[in-house]
């Protein structure tokens, strides 16, 4: 057990500093620090070959289920990493890399918000350093080996030839693009390939991506994308992309893309922003590597996981908490009174107004994920994101609401105040982890990997979302029977599902019963080590709405980019 | 008129230098160096905002049209520039990106050979600074932006919606891949867009290469990237990038991909490799900014023209240099013995030993190209690539032979020593370039703008390739026809011709005679500004062989990656 010692507030400067003194800050040494333009930089995998200079108490930062109000899961977390660092104490924030889909598309960017935010932030809604591109690209090397290997007929030992209607990858592009939903490929001549039907996933989806994310390193990564199942063979074989002779051009592609990204926040503090899974269509965690350099240096980690506790928290806990043999000691569950309301029932032009009955109404969506908090055998932090215009006495209903349920709640203006509005949060959450020293959180988990596949979903959407049970359909029954054969039954579950409800039904808000779960589909990834079980409507590719963002995107003349966050 | 101090060689340090050392060296200071990772960097374009320091002399280096046996233009372009430093010229180069299609193809990557290559050389093979990525990016987006037009019908002003069946521009992707040469987008349900043929270019070939190439800062690029033809509306207006609004975003995503990029040759000169547009079926060239911060800083900039020079070195003369308003001194055309026997009707395989006969005849295949620098008003230095078996009885016939025909012929031996063997080459162009001091040559070009589309493409074919004429397919008239009702006709020909034959029939090595080359499409690029010329059977998107190069890629532990040159 470690002692945490609190740095006088003067140690850490309040600002932001040169990428080397960041780095300082995170223990790691300049020769490990590879920069990228002048404040970021890449951290080279040998800097985690060093014996633990922090407590390395992990807090996880999720959410109540998003809504178009806004709830601020990013910004709150940046604003508590701030808080605590203003308190003295070392915080290092652990986050996903935006993918240019939402950034072009609805949401905007990834890099929280007023004066709680990342720098620099358009480098990291843009290209960053270049990460995702390197997945985009590693997975759509693959698709042409695939298809060069359906064109020459290539035969794999006893496997056989690929049988190109039993093709399962797909393409990859890191782009909101409806149109590349459903397409056919291999047309014209001979010379043109085979044609198939395929289909174009978002890079946050891809299998890749979810590889990134989870290996330890080098050598893990070119065996997990050795393992990835491009389809079966005219003899009914599974056919890796070992099989394809893909995996180390793959890997080789990914040299850079599995080093932890270093950036900090406005106020100096050290971020590692790496991976971008999302979190409704994918395991929506950043990675695993930047998670232990984290834990090695600081003795709070702050991390995020995308959406609503149901869905990237258990993700988090049930995926990469088991993978990783580690735990969090503490769960702050991110809310807005706007958001509340509306799960209360209010519509999103009224969300901003006093309706005490709607805010009440909502607090039992709020309930759902407190139990789900328990299930696990978390200790909570509600953390109410504030808004200039929220009343004091919806503020005070809430505090009272969580005081008789026996939760701490606490106001974060991080937005609006930077760290200084944060410091209650990070007192308060700090304190949390602390207490559990003694006794820190066991690992409990929703399934036991060793459950059948449709088991282990019908846990996850009883449990988490508080369905009455869950519908597989013929396609998803033979999925998971096939998923099974080939001996992948004993992988964990990736649930894609909407992140607006508890349910599969995006319209559902608040807290909804007596529903059923639809899994339509179930995906193997073998290389990233579980199934995706696709629910509702979810598509794995998100389309651009009527008016982009894209459309209010402009470099300055000054070098600066206007329109990459929803409020710019 | 400069005057060219030669300095000591002691002053200029033979071996890898800082990246800060190697931007001194090219007269960029310190604040203008954006670093990537420890030895790659971006500069800046306030850095062109300085008075020249250097005499500025273009040396433009070409080759004869390639064969399977090699000529090694980038290897000798690497080479001579080491030589030049020898002698304590300052030298700068300007090379092309290597694109991730021939790194995993057949080609390799193109850093040069042996013991004249770039450094690093990974980097630059693979993603180098993300420029390439950025690229397929901003095309991509503007695909994504044209699909979504059509599928809410979007209308533009007057010219009303988009056609979906005359969408003309498709998407980019920075792979071999021939299934994607053809392909069906926006199947599937009503949500999933409006289905139409589409097809897929290598990002090599993307008129978003072009432009980044050919831009001279963000604001031409802007205003070149809106001028983009994405199609026809339903009531046949042209429809453009800035009004389908994506011009903008597309410029952001570009904010760092239009600064040059440098690196360093093995023996610590300042390279400029920026921008990477195929020279068969682009227009070729590394990027303006790339030659102006060349010309502002170096004594000699020693620039590559793809492939052979009736393709690379035409549209270098032809499409950059008119556009620049600048003009080389000297042309290096580079020849092997083995690729000139081949010219000479000798197989692949017998290409390595001694014929005489084989190599006189190949003689006529490199005279064509003499005629064309005759034409353009320009010297000529002929370099011999030197391989370690070449014999000296050939190597003098080759000497001979150009004595005959007044041409200086040189060897080089960069790849096997260094700069150290390209130091009489380096001499011999230093005073062929010195030579034209009092009289520089005047800029000649095969074809002045005014002309209509087709007399420009079939003049490039009689003059430069040695055609009878052109054929023109009807589709190709109606091309023809269109882009001049638009207003079009004025722009240069960007001609797209198998580089492996002075005609547009790839089996037809030597000095082919009584041909004629068929045109059968011509595109609009109004962004690059000219008009792209399909001939034969040219393809914008490549294949991959049976067995692809990317089967030998391999991330080895100590983190250099094997297999991404040829001859690794």
């Amino acid at each position: 057990m470690e002692v945490i010692v609190t740095l006088p507030q003067s140690a850490l400067p309040i600002g932001p500093q040169g990428i080397f003194d960041v780095a300082r800050e995170l223990g790691v040494s300049e020769d490990h620090v590879e920069p990228y333009g002048r404040n970021k930089a890449k951290i080279d995998l040998a800097a985690l070959a060093r014996p633990a200079s922090g407590a390395g108490r992990l807090v996880l930062v999720s959410a109540i289920n998003p809504t178009p109000a806004g709830e601020g899961k990013t910004t709150t977390s940046i604003g508590l990493a701030m808080g605590m660092r203003r308190l003295g104490k070392r915080a290092v924030l652990c986050l996903r890399e935006p993918s240019l889909g939402p950034v072009f598309g609805v949401k905007g960017g990834g890099t929280g918000g007023g004066r709680a935010t990342l720098v620099p932030a358009d480098d990291i809604n843009l290209h960053f350093t270049g990460d995702i591109h390197a997945i985009s690209t590693a997975h759509n090397l693959l698709s042409a080996m695939v298809d060069n290997a359906c064109h020459f007929n290539t035969s794999f030992g006893d496997k056989g030839a690929i049988d190109p209607r039993q093709v399962t990858w797909g393409r990859a592009l890191d782009m909101n693009d409806r149109a590349l939903r459903n397409v056919v490929v291999g047309l014209g001549r001979k010379a043109d390939g085979v044609p198939r039907q395929d289909r174009f996933d978002i890079t946050a989806a891809s299998e890749v991506m979810a590889i990134v994310a989870l290996a330890e390193g080098p050598e893990d990564l070119e065996r997990r994308l050795g393992r990835i199942v491009i389809g079966q063979s005219t003899s009914g074989a599974p056919i890796t992309a070992a099989d394809v002779g893909a995996a180390s051009a793959m890997t080789a592609l990914l040299r850079d893309a599995i080093k932890p990204n270093l950036v900090q926040t406005d106020e100096g503090g050290p971020a590692l922003v790496h991976a971008g899974p999302f979190a409704n269509i994918a395991h929506g965690c950043s990675s695993v590597v930047a998670t232990r350099l984290g834990l090695l240096s600081g003795d709070y980690v702050i991390t995020e996981a995308g959406f609503g506790f149901d869905l990237g928290g258990e993700k988090f806990l049930d995926i990469k908490c088991r993978t990783m043999g580690v735990f969090p000691r503490v769960l702050v569950l991110v809310a807005t009174l706007r958001a509340l309301k509306m799960h209360g029932g209010a519509p999103v032009k009224r969300a901003a107004e006093p309706d005490e009955k709607a805010l009440e109404a909502g607090l039992a969506h709020l309930d759902k994920h407190l139990d789900s908090a328990v299930f696990f055998g978390l200790p909570v932090v509600v953390a109410i994101n504030v808004f200039p215009n929220d009343t004091q006495e919806e503020l005070a209903l809430v505090d009272a609401a969580m005081k008789r349920r026996g939760v701490r709640a606490v106001r974060c203006e991080g937005f609006m105040r930077g760290g200084e509005g944060a410091l209650e949060l990070a007192e308060a959450v700090a304190t949390a982890a602390d207490a559990t020293d003694g006794a820190p959180p066991a690992p409990r988990f929703t399934y036991e990997l060793a459950e059948p596949l449709r088991d282990k979903i019908t846990k996850i959407a009883r449990t988490i979302y508080g369905a009455d049970g869950v519908t597989f359909t013929a396609a998803a029954e033979r999925d998971a029977r096939r998923i099974e054969e080939l001996g992948h039954g004993g992988v964990p579950i990736c649930m894609a599902k909407t992140q607006l409800s508890l349910s599969d039904e995006p319209t559902l808000v608040g807290r909804p019963t007596n529903f059923q779960v639809t899994v339509r589909e179930i995906r193997l990834s073998a290389g990233a080590g579980f199934a995706v079980a696709l629910t509702g409507d979810m598509m794995t590719m998100p389309g651009l709405p009527r008016e982009p963002s894209a459309l209010r995107v402009k470099l300055l003349p000054t070098g600066k980019i206007r329109g990459l966050m929803q409020n710019d």
